[in-house]
């Protein structure tokens, strides 16, 4: 048998080319993005100066104001992933000596505390168990001993599901005259959330869940309150990538600014995907949004328990965007994993404290859709009963 | 006439839909990317813990230390666009207290010394006029002065188009028993690079220039000697995200490891790009598409020699990817630039003490191609006519 005659040594040096398998992402994210949003990321490429760039920029700045119910002018997408969005707020609201509180309900939790101490502040915590929230009591005592200049709340916490009412937490930390920050992560754009009117100063998420877009842009917002203490910093921030003041240079400081200074060379296919995705959740509507999202959770949780399963997170405090698993006693719950994996499903496993005792499975964005649990139940049943497993 | 009723609630919130237009870019980056490695990004969404996602990173890994001529291990792409690869560099490899050397040919040498300071480090500068470079004795005299933990060099000013002999500067810190980092954003893919060979012990790029990738992520090579630094820090970097330990506990502080610990979700659709673009290059040949920048440097030269303009950079310090090009007294450069985009070409301004004195004209990537460098040639020439300059 004769073959073509291969450039062998281009061969050796050349990865071979891409040929991902399909995948139905069911885990705690990335979700599946929109193929109208991946298709958006397609368009024409024009540059970051570009007049018709700066109208998106605006439009895009615009959107996310309205999904994060918000007036803040000082909304954008950071150029880097959830944890950028995060951090930029650390480590513009906050500096060395800074005194900052945080609660704690799992893993991200941890690390909005990590980001606060990196950015030089002394961090105390409140800790709760494993699926609990924080009271706002709790709150009220700490500040009441000692003054925080920024308190931060995650909203959904991704590790073990648990949800805070956070109008009252931040209520709380208003009293006490600190800027509330808050990780929304897991939650803009599948349920509700109302900066303004719950009083956040400052709040980052991410594409991937809710938005239905891929991983890779922060959308980000900051109020008033925390712009002034931006401009009061006695030192400027660390970083000069993720500096609030330069982004804005180039983002507008004003609204209806032309003219945009150069800062860092915006990733123009990300933005174009984002502004696909606002543009996709609000012509369906926030609210509308809000309510798919509600009915798919609805449609698994009655699934699962329907399989025998329950939910690790109490009820009182479940959402509907990440869903948390109990694994059976006796099941090995990566071995089911791998099963799914196998018939081209992801689900999540625990992190932290929960590796080996949870499953987390997102319902979100695109794949909040009662098809999609349906599909997902079938598998994950198929998967149970070939684990020999029985309610 | 009658028309369907349309949700005008819903209209009013949501932008209009993407519609860029057609613009081919031969500014200072973004350049056009290939449209394959667009096509990629929309490749079957995975999971960044997904198995295939693994053996993706490490092939996208593989494929970058072929692209820098490294054996660096601690090669990967940044989750954020050239300036946070460059930021990363700084934040890890510098810390309070130590001293850092900048040679400053232009603006972007400006943020190098910049980044250097953010990280809490004293910074010197060697400052020459614009288009000049930096002389290896100056850098000499300097370390002598004082020694220094990082000396940090621009290797091609996309300001001036200043292009330096790093390997002789290299040498010159290394004597000195510094660590060289050094800026290769508009270098990388289009012209030789050494990053082992010239002895770099940091490197950060981009991937909107030679790469011919969507702007967004940031190569990034880390040798031994700049590893070791970063595990000697007294203190943890200020950035959680960009944090080089945890970073390779995603992707892999050993070759071949397969369990990766979580640390941000990695920009999947990005990633797809940047494997696309390198997959490209390595097939092409890395020499081959040196060679084809600098072919298409010389038809633009030859061109702009023909329409009578001069470049700005010395003929000593030039170099084939970044032409920037003198703007002949008494015409208005912005008129020219807007009449180009309005013939779907953008070509860059100068930045910095250069604003109004000089076009800045890319040759890069997917446009490093004698056809595109004709085309812009002609669009050129209709654009001065217009302005009723002749040389």
């Amino acid at each position: 048998m004769t073959r073509l005659a291969q450039p062998q040594a281009q061969q050796q040096v050349a990865p071979p080319p891409l040929d991902p398998p399909v995948r139905l992402l069911m885990g705690p994210g990335p979700s599946n993005p929109d193929p109208r949003v991946l298709a958006a990321m397609t368009a024409n490429p024009v540059g970051h100066l570009d007049p018709y760039f700066v109208e998106l920029m605006d439009q895009a700045m615009a959107a996310l104001r309205r999904v994060f119910r918000t007036e803040n002018h000082h909304t954008l997408p950071v150029s880097g992933t959830g944890s950028a969005a995060l951090e930029t707020i650390m480590l513009n609201l906050l500096e060395s000596g800074d005194e900052a509180l945080v609660a704690v309900l799992g893993y991200f939790g941890q690390r909005l505390a990590e980001l606060a101490r990196r950015a030089g502040a002394r961090v105390r915590t409140i800790e709760v168990p494993a699926g609990e929230i924080v009271d706002p009591a709790a709150v009220d005592r700490a500040l009441g001993q000692l003054p925080a200049k920024l308190v931060a709340f995650v909203h959904v916490e991704t590790t073990t599901g648990a949800c805070q009412p956070i109008a009252e937490l931040a209520a709380v930390a208003r009293r006490h005259n600190a800027l509330v920050a808050l990780d929304c992560v897991t939650s803009l754009g599948g349920m509700p959330i109302e900066i303004d009117a719950w009083g956040i100063d400052a709040a980052g998420s991410c594409t991937q869940k809710c938005l239905g877009a891929p991983p890779g842009l922060g959308p980000l917002t900051v109020g008033p309150r925390a712009m002034a203490a931006v401009r009061a910093r006695k030192q400027k921030p660390a970083t000069w990538y993720l500096d609030l003041s330069l982004l804005f240079q180039y983002w507008g400081e004003q609204r209806g600014t032309r003219t945009r200074a150069f800062h860092h060379t915006a990733p123009v296919a990300a933005i174009y995907g984002i502004h696909e995705a606002l543009r996709l959740l609000l012509t369906e509507g926030l609210e509308a949004r809000w309510s798919r999202h509600q009915a798919a959770h609805e449609a698994l949780a009655r699934g699962l328990d329907g399989l025998g399963l329950s939910l690790f997170t109490p009820p009182a405090h479940r959402c509907p965007t990440i869903n948390v698993i109990s694994v059976p006693p006796g099941l090995d719950e990566a071995r089911v994993r791998n099963r799914l994996l196998e018939a081209g499903i992801e689900m999540g496993g625990g992190l932290g404290t929960l590796v080996g005792r949870v499953w987390r499975v997102g319902v979100m964005g695109y794949n909040a859709e009662l098809a999609t649990v349906e599909r997902f139940l079938g598998a994950l049943d198929q998967a149970l009963r070939a684990e020999g497993w029985r309610a």
